[in-house]
């Protein structure tokens, strides 16, 4: 034996080679299994909680505050000096991008420079990531912008001019915008703590609800949204501002009604700055390896248009609409206006969400790339501080951006040193030199949102490619795309991640069906329609369904069974029945025959049988081969409708079962059973035994002796304790039993 | 080899045998697979499809018209006199309960009446069970009662009395109810079109959706609405009727804020009647066997309480609140009031459903009971056709009761001839002595609801059953019953099939996750933690997780996969790192060091390779026991950390995959590619292999050659060809191959 192994072990192919007796789950609950005692493990498990508390204390505050693991031993001569350059390059990202989406979220643009200020300083303390740029995001700011202006529209403060004539009146547009950082900066409180929340109550796996193409087709929309709320600013007229559902809709036709009264001047500033930053991007990505940092195009459009605008006068004698006042220095705190807490705290659920997928997904994807891990949670309770302690000081929800991330990375940035130098920038301009962005026109920074957009609608290309590899998926892209696009971004997320929820539901309660046949001295079981070679056994029939069994696919597995096994206990009963009938009117003469339950039978029966003969011709022409007599089957089968003694259920993918589904098991096999059809069940897994037991599955007619470990078991068991004595030429004949085990 | 087959065929212990060589999915798909053309199996479908065009026609109409079947052979001798005492017994059950629901659903009682003979005819002619008894149910009375009020509640009837004075103004109460009576009858046309529809397009399935412990948790919440809402009748006190979120709060509260004006002989009267009613129930239930029909108690109550009522002028004398006027005959057929479409066709979709779910279940309990089969579908449209055309006659919907279907069957109903004299009676008391009842009481009417009640409430007793078997089915069971109570029965059970589905994905979505091992010599593998017999191979790790993957557990099912086995590639990666950087140091002494690396790598190393250890070492003293030699195992795992050499997924539960789960695979699969740990899939379903091919798993490092078809398979393989050449003694080692297919 041990020569033999030797000479196994220097062969190139293993053997697969197994030779036991035919186990049952009884067999094995009484003889081949014994449950490991527990106590030892609790024991060990507790030892292991109370061992090293000092350590795990330590470590606490390490998880909570990262920068302590890494600033004691920060290589400065290695490190510092390419993070310095990071940090600047950043930094001048960050501050024309502050600006820009202070816009989209509908407070003055100070409040983006603080934004972009006081969470970065901060993340470098909280944060877990090292490479990713936290700070203003997109399609947060959209969000922030539509509770805004929901909560203050325009109309809620109209003034009337001083001497009441008949003009229309306008907008007192300080008071308004007030209200709206009031709105925004309470919206980012909310965020904040319910980012500190779930991230103290381990929710960090709510982002696995957001998948892949959910979160790319929510993207696009938002991109379209974000596009189609800049055109105003790109053409120069004056709209209202919509939020809500369809607000895109009315966006889009408020603009293209006043198309006429475009500013020519603000326009050409536009695209020129559009074309210049398209080139910019081209080159940057083109001469990727040859430039030392980033051509920093935002912050050139930013500078040059402003010297543009104020060397002509552009806001007073071209009508362009520029930034406007940007008071110098930081505002000291505040608490923020509570009495909003109702109304904005099912936004805020959304908006901290979504804030928090964008930074696990980009951390993650560069903690990969540079081989170390975050912390999901750790991460969420950083971005939750970030934005709770800086609404204090008037900042719009953060989060982290794609584009500025990559400005980071790609220009050496190791550490959030990197992110605190970015910070400092932005501090720099806010305490120093704010206000010579006065005369910076809104063009401009429409023109830096909208070429940021580029990348986002890349992302159409994603439906060719999801219709090749995943119908559901696309499904789920489109339905989140469309429904972010139609009912604004809130309630898109909402209604797609139901949507994607509901392809889950639909993937369980639709399962493929199959019967399975024996691929002959393998021990394998594969689809009989689909491959030659599988084989059944004559009066076996093996059912294979791959879904768990639970009270929305129950039904639809019983009924599958006895369609693809085509064997209906109702119909043999029936035809049982009408032959009992048939056979009572053939010996007596009676003038009143039981008519209408043998017109009932016939009817089924004459249908029924047939199609049952159908499969049982197949099933003898099949494996069982000559050994068969040529018998005329039709007669055969009209004799012995149910020649099928077995039918094996495969549960090798039944993971889960509930009540539903157990009782629609038991039902079936007494159903089976009365008319002599045994129901066994195979490859049933240890926890799912578990589970039936708890449902009280064993009870009555089923025993743990239905149940065996694999399908190759069950049919041994069935073939051999067979009613049906045929011999199965098709598979080797089973050798003496030699106790292995 | 014939010989010992016999002899083994003789034994009572079949044995399982299996010598082969190991498969990968390469050598499956090339040697021993070959899929079956599928175009003879089209065309025989065409032709199958094509061939008995006339006969299927018949069956269509057949099927359409269920009653064609039965009545042409239906055995008059046998069956009709039994039909008739059935008929005429459910027709004493079917009055009272017509005036009763009637109340209910918010309308004069003579419409009670109309429902309880239009639809039940017509369901003779298309309905397919032969035993259930249609008419009024009370669950559904109580919505179509709620969207009355909804639509027509009683202030907007307010008249202030001719004369001007400062009198609280009064309700029309005729004008009022006229309303309610057109909003019933539309809803019940929409509610009729709705199940057709459904019928028509083969939507019978939706009823999957209600789960028993989610009806049964509804149908009591139903039923303490209908309690609550007949308490007022009971005490004769005079309140609103609520209807919407937490109406049933709003009810208890107005009836117990008037109780001091209760009508002493309105409660002593309702009081009575329920006393009686629940000891005629007891004594049907008692002398079951012994009665020939049930005393009919409910028609008993209506006449003796009418009797009373007339005899003693309760009405005028004692203020007791009485059904009122009772026209005599039948109404013109007339259109429904198709204005009120938009306002009702959401509620319209809930009633329908319920109706429909109540009537399928009890239509399959009594055809499994008497064996034969319904049509859910042609059930849907025979339910739909009812609805629909006897709306055009001024009826409110209907479906079946269980109490009265019970009388139907244990009086002897064989078909729905029992229906039909039901229906007759009713007729006849409309058309000939309605007006009798007008003095009846309505207390009375209370007394009959709430006794029908009591059979609901019995269902409270699913908690405590419930507990023992399944958490997830009391938590439907029970936010089934919390929401419909709370938020109406509408609302309730859009929250409580959402809930339902929120259970399948949660199921999906936490998976329970082991590491397995081979129980020596069976080819079985199990839960190494759980059963002393499973033994692992060294260098291997098997690992089982019991769910599919896809967006919402794939991280899940890598952070699982990382801690069960304990080999983390990113700590490996690490502690190689740091290991390398530790010799470097050794081997110069420059001043600078690379310390940051060196300390990242070290905290996680130092953590995480001395869990590694344990586990190593666990296994080590595991199934190889004596063959390895006893060194120190911590030195020998700090120079050979990733001591597994191959990771073998067991996907025998994955039934689907998405393309996130495929990514998440992949990427775990290059991960441990890179630190030397091989990963191989085992056990993948032929369907799941095909979906793989379509998102296009099997591009670069994968390849089909790392698929396996059984665990046992993948584990042979990966122990042939391991990187580490210890022999597994626990293991028989595999005698020489012999090809056998």
């Amino acid at each position: 034996m041990e020569q033999e192994a030797a000479r196994e072990d220097a062969d190139s192919q293993p053997t697969y080679r197994i030779e036991r007796p035919v186990y049952s789950e009884a067999l094995i609950r009484s003889k081949l299994l014994s449950r490991k005692e527990n106590s030892i493990t609790l024991r060990e498990r507790l030892a292991n909680h109370f061992r090293c508390s000092s350590a795990r204390a330590r470590a606490a505050v390490l998880s909570f505050l990262p920068i302590l693991t890494w600033l004691p031993s920060y290589p400065v001569r290695r490190f510092l000096f390419s993070d310095v350059v990071s940090g600047l390059s950043t930094g001048v990202v960050q501050l024309p991008q502050g600006l820009a989406y202070a816009m989209l979220a509908a407070v003055p643009p100070v409040y983006g420079l603080y934004s972009s200020f006081y969470p970065v300083l901060l993340y470098t303390f909280f944060g877990t990531s090292r490479h990713i740029s936290v700070g203003t995001f997109a399609v947060m700011s959209l969000m922030i912008g539509g509770v805004a202006v929901r909560e203050a529209p325009d109309d809620m403060f109209n003034v009337l001019p001083a001497n009441a004539s008949n003009m229309s009146a306008t907008v007192d547009t300080e008071a308004r915008d007030a209200r709206r950082v009031q709105v925004a900066v309470m919206l980012t409180t909310l965020v904040g703590i319910i980012q500190i929340l779930f991230g103290v109550l381990r929710f960090g796996f709510v982002t696995i609800y957001l998948t892949e193409p959910l979160v790319r087709g929510f993207t696009t929309a938002a991109s379209l949204h974000v596009f189609v709320s800049q055109l105003k600013y790109l053409l120069g007229v004056k709209t209202q501002r919509f939020c809500g559902v369809l607000s895109i809709v009315y966006s889009l036709k408020a603009v293209l009604w006043n198309i006429t009264s475009t500013n020519v001047a603000t326009l050409i500033l536009g695209l020129v700055g559009i074309v210049f930053l398209y080139l910019v991007k081209y080159v940057n990505e083109r001469f990727k390896k040859k430039l030392p940092v980033p051509i920093p195009g935002e912050i050139i459009v930013v500078m040059v248009s402003t010297g543009v605008s104020y060397g002509l006068s552009l806001s007073d004698d071209y009508m362009v609409d520029v930034v406007g006042k940007i008071p110098t220095g930081l505002l000291p705190p505040a608490a923020p206006d509570f009495s909003l807490f109702p109304r904005l705290i099912t936004d805020s659920f959304t908006v901290a969400i979504v804030g928090f997928s964008m930074d696990i997904s980009l951390a993650k994807t560069f903690a990969l790339k540079h081989g170390y891990s975050v912390d999901g949670n750790q991460e969420l309770i950083a971005l939750g501080l970030c934005n709770f302690i800086s609404s204090f000081f008037q900042t719009f929800a953060i989060s982290c951006s794609m584009s500025r991330t990559l400005v980071q990375e790609s220009t050496g940035g190791k550490t959030q040193i990197a992110g605190l130098m970015a910070s400092l920038v932005v501090l720099l301009v806010v305490v120093a030199i704010g206000f010579v962005f006065q005369p910076l026109p809104q063009t401009a920074l429409a023109a830096i949102i909208m070429v940021n957009l580029l990348g986002m609608f890349k992302q159409f290309r994603d439906i060719p490619n999801l219709w090749r590899t995943s119908k559901i998926e696309l499904a789920i892209w489109l339905v989140a795309c469309a429904a972010s696009v139609l009912l604004g971004l809130d309630y898109g997320l909402l209604v797609a991640v139901l949507f994607a929820m509901l392809t889950v539901i639909y993937r369980t309660q639709s399962p493929k069906s199959s019967v399975l046949g024996h691929v002959p001295g393998t021990g394998l079981y594969y689809d009989v329609d689909e491959y030659e070679e599988a084989a059944e056994y004559e009066g076996i029939k093996i059912f294979h369904s791959n879904s768990s069994i639970y009270f929305a696919n129950s039904d639809l597995y019983v009924t599958s069974l006895k369609e693809k096994t085509g064997v209906n206990p109702e119909h043999i009963q029936a035809a049982r029945k009408a032959r009992k009938k048939q056979e009572a009117k053939a010996n007596d003469n009676h003038s009143s025959p039981p008519q209408i339950c043998v017109k009932y039978g016939k009817q089924e029966v004459t249908r029924e049988v047939s199609s049952d003969n159908h499969v049982a011709v197949q099933h003898i022409n099949g494996p069982v081969g000559d050994s068969c007599p040529d018998v005329d089957s039709e007669v055969v089968h009209l004799k012995t409708p149910n020649a099928v003694h077995s039918i094996v259920l495969d549960w090798t993918p039944v993971t889960f079962i509930d009540s539903v589904g157990a009782k629609a098991i038991k039902q079936v096999s007494k159903e089976y059973a009365a008319v002599g059809v045994r129901v066994v069940i195979a490859a049933c897994s240890r926890s799912l035994l578990a589970e039936l037991d708890t449902l009280q599955f064993f009870t009555g007619v089923m025993t743990p002796d239905v149940m065996f470990p694999t399908v190759h078991d069950a049919v041994l068991h069935c073939h051999h304790s067979g009613s049906c004595p045929v011999a199965v030429a098709a598979v080797a004949a089973p050798p003496p039993v030699e106790e292995l085990s």
